[in-house]
């Protein structure tokens, strides 16, 4: 019940810190006899990994997975899905002269006072490589989802600093996103992103910015309320991203400008599928903490990374003031990183509110989308 | 570990619909020898209950609580506490005409297609109406929290509609904020507000608002990383609530656009109490997902309230085209009352926590502040 | 998260205390549009209310249950169910005198150590009034069960103090069980632990015994190893039982006195209806911590009530020797009314443990048995 | 949440299958700043291993832990404790005859109807194997019960078959358990049991018998009514462990013959340490689900082993009858190496119910022996 676990049927338990032998997740609930390769887990580690380009941290990571049990013969066998991520470029010393310092916005100082001890090596649990775990979790989370239902997921993002891509969610595609170093709509955003990302890295700053994410195809009826609403699910599970410090779903902050009479969704019939939708999609999906069969639109908040080459000020463990230059290899901008891992949390919280929903009512909301 | 439950260790199991006989909320985990009175928890439920002033919904409940259990000779026995508030202004027969419909922007349609049953009378149990459970246990959440620490929760609504105040928080105090019907930050912020609400109300029409909250004298070290964060937990809670379709802590969403260099918060010494404190807080005063001693700050936004008065289109449980006019009665704003359902919310997750955190840590971080 | 709640998917909260104005239980997780009456919960909790013959206490509640949400027009909503028994013959005062005292294998003691505080009046929290409950909450699990499967129970007196029952279970129906006030397997068993049961209470003592609970109809696949195995959660089901010292399936205890293969249960198939079955059933109808399809058949000892009317010598709360002797109204033996208890527990496991399965593997394990 | 995890503070989760690569457990929610160190958990982990002595399985595994995250510098970190260990010694092939059969009170046919799939190889998750994961984590809960009281745990084999340890408890130490092969209580119990097992073994056979356990210095206070009752933790965790078809506390079955003035256990003053205590310990140490001080004693039944030699009769997948003998390498008897579990599994409940009252409680209850 600790927070290294998440969901209630489908249920993952992350393990491992940066610098130590290896990192890991467990994960029970999943169903049995799902066909999973070991490369649908790779190749999503593979859009998480660092060093993928020139705009992410240069530790060199394979981040290689394992799959050490509940796999039998290409089939999950319904126990558990243990999985094993060696941590084999670490570099501790980068961190000794750090050792005793609280960084500034990071949590070095937090969990110092929270455990009264604290790792001292790139930080430990708090590092974003445990996200690893989630990705690898999600790649799984996803395979259930797609298993019962044509479910997509596009993440992409849509601002970087004060670069907002102007192309809307429809014309955009998966192909568009990988094909640029970003993961932003288009090139030509791409382009404007990378520079300013690199020169960031140059003067040794950071920079933070905005990701949106689409998911097509759930069946409308997915939501615990009044407290396990799908939108608080992914909300939590989004705010738990290293460096995410807000998250709004459908029209979010922008919509409370707005009047009832422009804000309400009207239900209407499908011309072409005969099936329940909506004229405008305010709701972004949900209604009510439900899945409504729309798409699921939410954007998520990323800070500029806490660690920066320049010079800053801080306090030591005895409270004592110094200055110091962060060493260790980061990344001057999170967001090409994280866009799998908003779609793998987003994932890990779909596939468990898809068995949850399964628990209680045993089938789903049939429409001609998905009664096939 | 459905839905209708929140928290791990303090934990409130929420049940009732709108329009039946009663509702109610049971709380586990409550530490025993807790001195507690019905009247703390009536001031609280009496800030959310409906037909408070001409801005709200003209329903008459009186929303008194009775606590049936948990509870003797004015302290709490560790036992749950069982709390009852019947509904006595219930008019179902409003609800006749739209039986049938699925009005825009409501849970009609999701739990219909989750259920596949639904209640026939104002929303059952996806009416805010359910929050008044919430709010009633979140008033036992800040006795928890202030028999251990000086904490203070202070919400108002920052913007409504189109109308922003411009105060700093600093200038702001509860008793201004509980001066005014809208629960904004100053009488000529509220008038501003006020006369928008009715305009709104007049013309049929509903408004939406954002919501910001602070939090005074939590100690460093609560939250539970690494999905368990003590912002993932605000987000998820503040998301639970009726119409929410907004999370940001500290910065947020408008911090994307800073340089860490500009966004990260130094950390200083206080000359006064001598405790280690930030020089500015885009943290909003958690980092790591652990909070660090400075005040929490979020903001929480609200989409206008679904039920307007205008004619609306929609489909039937046929999926029949219909036009109606609802019925009923409605806030058409929620934000004054959301006010204290915000802080109720926050109470539960930090209570939570801090028990959660004694559990696995046994103390508390040390600070002057504190360790009185 | 707390003891206060029971199950995972099916999930129970119990509230209350003996001598307080109500106790309730609230239900999470219940399946949409079952058929549920009053009727359906009060019978059970008929066959476990104090008064219902000389055997029992004479303490007189009619246990009439209270359905205030979740049910609508007869069927559930898939919203939690809440039920409220009033307390309505409460003798505090019967208590005033032994308030200060630490009675005798009592609850008395620990309650105070672990509290720092103790209900006054007739064991508060720790009475056995508490298990009306979830007798209300397993008459709800019974009609799950029966929703998809022809579950049956049957609970019964196998011994009583020194008198066993030597009926082979095969034999014993729910109605011959039902006609004897002790619940065990025919009337001349009956007979001799009445008997037995009446000479204690005229010498102010108490006894015990052993309830043997057969359920058929299960299908093959519930219970989920390695630790929620299916026996497991029955086990801890029992023991949660007031009075309850032991627990053993199938061949329990004495089993272990026989050699492998003695002990095996050889799978044959079923000549009449072709399914698979077991030519022994020294499993209890559990493998591996899963049901086999077999009949679930357990055992369950109950101690003799801790209330006794002879003097007794013991400590008061400031360690002083004292002697007293016991007032309020007592069973001189709890087997009796506590066979619809293990009843209700069993089904409180095996419903939860249904729709745990459900939403993992969505189907259950088909027989000619289940597959009509 | 599903079964593979226990505990709800301090939280193990278990993974692997008997014939894969490893098994290991992640353990969530360990108090930070414990000394710890392989050899701690070590030492558990070779009282139970295969080969160990004659009167075991000669599947020859080391059972090497690699304490893989939460340890730096010889203290626990707060996060969580990932423990792996390797599969050395497996030998898929000696399943390979049996691949298609039903093996009798195995669990093959009940994950099959489960699972729809079932591992080929050794019983896979059902393996007594996966109780090496409970084993590790319960050295971490031992140490940090004994971090906060003088806690000690015996565990030693009562009976075997039709052998009778004559010895009373008191009588017995550690040292004698550990000092004879089949860990009961003296060297001619132990000779006559050994006899027996080598002539089982000879035969074909297997054999099973009680386990008893008794722990001491545990503080009055822990146990969570009314489900999560100490001694109901207690009999699930038991009843989990592989084999196990009983469980007993204080005067279990037995005691059921008694009536109530023979059984109540009186609390009187020890005359030398001045604390409370009872005259007799019919209770086994938990009154009312909590415990009262006295030492924790238990029995656990073991049936006999289900993987004999002899030829057995059974079905295949499609039903079929046929006959077949066992091979793989097994115990004839579990009960040596069942005493570790037990003190083991009983361990884990007791560490998280210690985190669990501190939770809601914050302090213990104080006495002369814990209030050093």
């Amino acid at each position: 019940m600790a927070g290294d676990s998440l969901g209630k049927i489908f249920r993952i338990t992350n393990w491992g810190e940066s610098h130590g032998k290896a990192i890991g997740v467990v994960i029970e609930g999943v169903p049995p006899g799902l066909s999973l390769s070991q490369s649908d887990i790779q190749q999503e580690l593979d859009r998480r990994r660092p060093g993928q380009s020139s705009l992410s941290s240069p530790r060199n990571e394979s981040d290689s997975v394992q799959i050490l049990s509940g796999l039998e013969a290409g089939k999950t066998t319904g126990t558990p899905l243990s999985m094993y991520i060696a941590n084999s470029d670490t570099r501790p010393k980068d961190y000794t002269a750090m050792n005793n310092l609280f960084r500034p916005s990071h949590a070095d100082f937090t969990y110092f006072s929270k455990y009264g001890i604290r790792s001292k090596s790139g930080g430990g649990r708090s590092s974003a490589r445990l996200t690893a775990g989630s990705v690898a979790a999600g790649a799984v989370a996803k395979k259930i989802l797609q298993s019962h239902f044509k479910v997509s997921f596009m993440a992409f993002v849509r601002s970087l600093a004060k670069i907002s891509s102007p192309m809307e969610a429809s014309q955009v595609s998966k192909q568009m996103i990988e094909a640029n170093l970003v993961r932003t709509t288009d090139s030509k955003s791409a382009e404007k992103m990378a520079q300013c990302i690199e020169e960031a890295k140059h003067s040794g700053d950071s920079l933070g910015g905005i990701i949106e994410c689409h998911i097509h195809g759930l069946p409308a009826g997915l939501g615990e309320p009044i407290y396990d609403k799908l939108d608080a699910d992914l909300a939590k599970a989004m705010l738990s991203i290293n460096a995410c410090k807000g998250f709004e779903i459908g029209s979010g902050f922008s919509g409370t400008r707005l009047r009832g009479s422009e804000h309400n969704d009207q239900f209407i019939r499908s011309s072409t599928s005969g099936e329940i939708k909506t004229l405008t999609n305010h709701s972004g999906g949900v209604q009510g903490g439900i899945s409504n069969g729309m798409p699921i639109v939410f954007r998520v908040a990323f800070k500029p990374t806490a660690s920066i080459s320049k010079t800053q000020h801080t306090l030591n463990e005895e409270l004592q003031e110094q200055s110091f230059q962060a060493k260790g290899r980061h990344d001057p901008c999170v967001l090409p990183r994280a866009v799998p891992i908003v779609e793998a949390m987003a994932a890990l919280v779909l596939a468990d509110h898809m068995l949850r929903h399964r628990a209680q009512i045993g089938t789903f909301y049939k429409t001609p989308a998905n009664s096939s």
